[in-house]
């Protein structure tokens, strides 16, 4: 009887394939992401790929899993209660645009997906929002319930907001004008622009 | 000796090719456009096709003038005296945002190429802004000269109002949440919070 591989050991193949995957995804889009190709790109039989992914539609799950993890690593962190949500929300902007220019092929792939699966954690017009701009709605929540910003519609401020900031992202990813202080100059008078319109103050 | 060909009859060839040629783009993107591919789909030999396009470059060009001709049909126009900026402004993304979803696919393919030839007409970073920049930076600068909005650097509002809108529209076209009052409400929305900044009364 052959011995169940390790929990570890498969985890590990599981992690090479998921890089295998995404360098697929990264030349060629995930429209041309598939078993076989993955199978052939790693040096593995498809059968085997199927011990651990059941579909493609696993695989592309696991991927988006894996690198929206990476893409918002320190980007939604817990609501500091000392520090104004106007500053909080910059500094996430900012640290969302680096980890997107970081990982731009794959944002790209990913933001620009018409594929359904990948739709439900980029979407910011459903009425089921994504992770991501929910945490975008309860930031500007609070502030209002701070007194920092006016009473105004947050889930479609949060919506305008983030997409204001998707367009400057992809923008610099095109046109390759990237430089770390640069950027963060750049979100940051966005965000006077588009905070302006909030402000108690004006 | 053979007769020239008229004139006329050359135009409309040089049409029909453009038409296969932007089908090519929109199915496979610009990567993929070819001499040898536009006369394969065309049923053309390629050597005559060189006759109305010398090369790829060419035809690449040829292609984005015409269609950014009519995606900005109606979007920029002459300024008019008696309109204020911001209902000119208003209009102008308006139109701009139907006229990019009606020609969503192009304008994708257009708007995120890497072509260097491309990029000439859709940068708004770089030292030579395109035409369509020139125009809403002019738009800017007039508002301010008439003292409508506050003394600001023209060029990077231009910039960043101008990226705002451009993720807008991208974000709607790849989730298909389109709808003509739906989308003109969501550009006014977003622009209620971009020109707020500027606005002398503030």
């Amino acid at each position: 009887m052959r011995q169940p591989m390790e929990q570890a050991k498969r985890d590990e193949i599981k992690a090479t394939l998921l890089t295998y995957a995404q360098s697929i995804v990264e030349t060629d889009g995930f429209q041309q992401l598939s078993i076989r190709k993955l199978a052939k790109r790693a040096g593995y039989t498809e059968g085997s790929i199927y011990n651990y992914f059941e579909n493609k539609q696993a695989l592309v799950r696991a991927l988006i899993a894996r690198g929206f993890g990476e893409l918002m690593e320190g980007v939604i962190v817990p609501v500091q209660e000392e520090v104004s949500i106007e500053q909080q929300l910059r500094g996430m902007f900012c640290r969302y645009a680096l980890n997107s220019y970081q990982f731009h092929t794959y944002y790209m792939a990913v933001m620009l997906s018409e594929d359904p699966e990948i739709k439900r954690v980029t979407t910011i017009f459903d009425e089921t929002p994504s992770k991501g701009l929910e945490y975008l709605i309860h930031m500007f929540n609070i502030g209002v319930t701070r007194g920092e910003f006016n009473q105004v519609d947050t889930t479609e401020v949060a919506q305008l907001v983030w997409a204001s900031v998707f367009g400057l992202i992809l923008k610099v990813i095109v046109e390759g004008t990237f430089d770390e202080d640069w950027m963060t100059g750049k979100v940051n008078r966005q965000l006077d622009l588009l905070l302006s319109y909030l402000r108690k103050d004006g």
